[in-house]
């Protein structure tokens, strides 16, 4: 085997903390040499969790580091499209969380910096692709085992939050359709083969956090897309789950269908107490999706290794804030 | 008990039969005594199956039978409003199946004649009110459990038919909003307490069966209402099911959410073959809601013999109509 | 259609009230004329929700009403052998809830005096045969579509009763084996088409009744019997259900397998609520087969109308009490 | 931290191919050295997939090079007990397969070697104590969620062998009980914390591998045992199952009951094809135990360097052979 992959990642917040300790532990061929963020709590938790990995308190020291070959962007989504053209003006390869920016244009700007750096990888984080869920139901589309595809319902519930704490990030997160629902508005492109839309329209409530208001976003999206082919994809985006985190899909097509991600439980157990059965829910994300971000970080690491070209690629992920920004702003409440 | 409430249905086809015999055998309190069709294999199937009841060939035959005191009208559609009414002009109570009528302005004119008929019972036939699973979800609701509902999610699926025979009803049946979602819009209502609708969405598709085209029919339609109330609506209602036939509907309140329907299997048995289980789908709305139709009966004769205001009230019908009437004539596809 | 059969009950208790329910409103073709019981309060009972029927206090009187064609028995186990010999030798068809007698040799008895009989319909309540889903499985078997059947686990359980009503009457009611388990094994001899059993064993507990040692009896039984053809039965009943009353079965094939019953909830509705779902389980053994009494029900009087054989022979019956009596007699706890 | 452990593996059949990748690429703390097997063909695969790996050709080639400090002995059962020793003598850690022998007296010569050697951890391979849904429902047992555990109902199901390759190896793996059923057997003793066997019977069948029986093997096992304290453990151990891998435990105790794995599918997703769904099983014990093998290497390797006692020890494993040697023994067919 040759030489494991030396990288880099930036930003060691709630989810920055995981992609370090699986690119340090649970990536074969990837070696985590540094770690940077601008916070010393979180440069302390480095010391400890992530033994013999060189701490920054920036981007750019880190991309001084010449060991460091690629970059892994965990930062604030409104960082990511400027430190994806640094990591690529550095000569690096470069992971970036989703979404790649908020508004297409900065899409663009990074796209025109990619085109000028082919020798490197980028990869934009949309993991659920890399669930093994999501990846069958793909796998079936595209050998016609569900005929055309006219209908995808999707639905992604997070818990309710108590203290409203993700509030205050709405204005800088992009709203519920940039941050949350784009991971479901990749997947249905995905899934369509990069289908063009051709009618959105979008709603929503503000049942728990009236708050939300004040940006324009809401606690509750609702929206259909019909596409160019006939396709219809409908859209509901949660922050107010009382049963805990969810992600189905649902897909119709002329010869069968599939049904992802429905009926899944914490721990595969049920408890019987008093009158009845509880299904106790699933908690986040990371539990949902503990396995697909170790996939997305092998298919990174494998694809630099073996030269194959991004297995999520930039236009992929202009097309996806290129769609969420269109039901942003179709969202009227 | 007092004596047993006199009944005479019209129209005998595909629900007509079931209702006859239900009335006939199934609901204490009921006697069936008149049935009338204009078809004869109809009026054949009656004399074997409905022993005793005298068979007309028509509503106005029908009518004149002084023994009848109730009419059970299971017409085509198109003859609702007129049928119900005759009878109503006759003096005698009434059941009329769903839709009342495929325009508003037709349930204008039964209103009014109802309104000169205060002493005379009128009901429209939305079975699902009764059904067990939606029964309790209002209860819940009532009770407060739920807190505020802003969000019931509905989908109504009928499964594919080889033949495509109910293309050519499309036309008088007034659609796949009319004739299949009105269900779950009368639903919506009933849970939301006649919440008054402020926004509406619709688009569909015509996947299999391209000939709705010619009436501006679709094959799956999607819709999103929004209420003054802030609560949100989606419906998506199908012609094309693989699975069997389905009815869902999932409701998120302020508390706690309730999901009806999801599951369902034809009989409670699983097969166990080669790789895994299989789940044998519902067959139709019969089976799914025979029960349902039952109830339905019960309500309206313990109604008519205590003296009880309408189960399921005209104005009820007019509100489901007139929605449906608007998410038709937002469907642009 | 011919006249419908007259028909008297006896025994107003928790399942006779039901019975009498069901054969006075819900049975076409049958006409309940007359009922009994020694208790006046349950007469009374009668006098309000059975009106027209012919109110006596016990068997003898009943008997001698010449317009009673069938009596229909839901009195003490212990009565059941003695009074359908009764019923017969008064010259009426007879149905006798289950089981037939606490002892094979009663059993006997009432063969003998049937045998003499053999122009009046004789039929236990084992109603769960009548149940769709036990049906399709019996049904698949006859078909092929299971192959060689090897294995049945059955497991039914009841709810917790918090006061222990039912310990005062384990002494007469035979113990778990006789009174609750041998609706399983009449359906595993059914299943498996009469198979000899040639190996058992038995054990349990008394976690929560440890009264039941009194009379030798336990609140959760275990057993195993294996048949001449290798085929193995193992059952699991139980009187400390946590989740509420469930009753299913599995059964494996060398073609195929099926499940029964699993997963049913008392309404199909799920709650959502903090952290997870929540099924609610079935009440009882009214609500799971309240329409299997029915149709066991209408099997009865349709053999009876029909010249049919019973649809539920007393031999079948004696079988069930024969092997229910090996588990109780196996059982040493 | 401190430097990893040195681990050398034996055996890279079937089982031992996976735990060696696991050791060499996903098990934090952990440094896999070296891999022995006799098969060149064994040998070769090693190379090519563990590379930087010493290969040899047997146990005693491996214990001979010092800087392997744990040997993983992945080797037929019939060897572990003088293997266990052997890696004992040489002063080593070792992690033992399941069963630890086919005799309680085998187990009872490891037992003593091991008190001379308290230095040295020494563990058996029950992987399914280290799963989540088997761990939480232990936790909640200890935490006193359940009450008393009165009843836990095991089932393990292979999935039909086509070709009967099994059938070869029954007379060296010990039979249905101690290869495939000693997992529930394990995990019943660990879940009522040792509680004492009282009473045992045992059945089976041979449906499918008539075979087996000149070794006295069954396909079908089925097993009831009563312990001291009153708790009855049912076991149903399958090699016939046509749904795919299964295994599940349903426990019962006064206050609550939990079930394990039901309902379980290869991947979350739900296909929907004519006339209804299908839930497509598990493939086999790989798949459904992954994440617990890797959890299981976790806690040997943790316990190592924290010099913590064995997660689960040579006594523990006495136990389970012993329980199982009497189930082997009481199945007479
Ligand atoms: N794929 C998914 O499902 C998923 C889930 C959650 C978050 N995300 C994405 O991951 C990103 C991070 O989210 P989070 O929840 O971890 O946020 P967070 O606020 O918890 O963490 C952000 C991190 O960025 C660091 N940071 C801030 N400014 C920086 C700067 N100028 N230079 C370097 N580092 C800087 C912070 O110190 C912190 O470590 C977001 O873009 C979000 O959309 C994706
Ligand atoms: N509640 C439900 O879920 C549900 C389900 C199916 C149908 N329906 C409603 O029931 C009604 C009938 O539907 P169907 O599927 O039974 O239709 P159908 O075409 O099978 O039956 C219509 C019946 O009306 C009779 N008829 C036609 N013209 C008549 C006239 N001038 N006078 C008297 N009788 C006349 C026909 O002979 C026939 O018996 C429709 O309004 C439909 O919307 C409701
Ligand atoms: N099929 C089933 O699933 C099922 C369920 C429950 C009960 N059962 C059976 O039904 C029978 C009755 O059970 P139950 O729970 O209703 O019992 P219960 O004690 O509630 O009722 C017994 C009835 O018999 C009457 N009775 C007592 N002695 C009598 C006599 N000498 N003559 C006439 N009537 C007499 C009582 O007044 C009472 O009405 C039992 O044999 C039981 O095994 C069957
Ligand atoms: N934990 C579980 O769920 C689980 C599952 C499967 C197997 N197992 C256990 O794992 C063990 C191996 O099972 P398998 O299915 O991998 O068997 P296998 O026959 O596929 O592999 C056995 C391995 O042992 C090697 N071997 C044979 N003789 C040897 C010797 N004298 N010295 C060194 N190596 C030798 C073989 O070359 C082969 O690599 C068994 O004890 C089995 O009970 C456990």
């Amino acid at each position: 085997m040759s030489q494991e992959l030396r990288i880099g990642i930036v930003g060691l917040g709630r989810l920055g903390k995981r992609h370090a300790s699986n690119l340090a532990f649970r990536v074969p061929g990837a070696s985590l040499v540094a770690a940077a963020s601008p916070v010393e709590e979180e440069r302390r938790w480095a010391e400890r969790a992530l033994p013999g990995v060189r701490i920054y308190s920036g981007l750019p020291d880190l991309l001084a580091d010449q060991t460091v070959e690629a970059v892994w962007l965990v930062t604030p989504t409104s960082l990511h499209a400027d430190q994806t053209i640094a990591v690529l003006e550095a000569g690096k390869h470069v992971f970036c969380e989703k979404p790649l920016a908020l508004e297409v244009e900065d899409c663009d700007r990074v796209l025109d910096v990619a085109r000028r750096h082919g020798g490197q990888l980028a990869m934009v984080g949309f993991m659920r692709r890399f669930d093994r869920a999501y990846a069958e139901a793909k796998r079936r589309i595209d050998a016609g085992e569900l005929g055309q595809v006219f209908h995808i319902a999707c639905r992604s519930e997070d818990p309710i939050d108590p203290d409203g704490f993700f509030v205050k990030f709405a204005p800088t997160s992009g709203g519920i359709f940039l941050d949350c629902c784009i991971h479901d508005i990749d997947l249905v492109q995905w899934m369509l083969d990069g289908a063009k839309p051709v009618g959105i329209s979008a709603t929503g409530t503000r049942i728990m956090y009236p708050a939300l208001g004040e940006c324009g976003d809401v606690d509750n999206g609702f929206a259909t897309v019909t596409f160019e082919s006939g396709a219809v994809a409908t859209f509901h985006v949660s922050r107010t789950s009382h049963q805990g985190y969810e992600a189905t899909m649902s897909l119709s097509g002329t010869k069968a269908g599939i049904d992802i991600g429905a009926g899944l439980t914490r721990v595969p157990t049920l408890s019987r107490s008093t009158g009845g059965r509880f299904l106790e829910g699933q908690t986040d994300f990371f539990q949902r999706f503990d396995e697909a971000f170790l996939l997305e970080a092998n298919a990174f690491v494998e694809a630099v290794r073996s030269g194959k070209p991004s297995p999520l690629s930039l236009e992929d992920a202009r097309e996806a804030t290129d769609l969420a920004c269109r039901l942003r702003d179709a969202l009227k409440v």
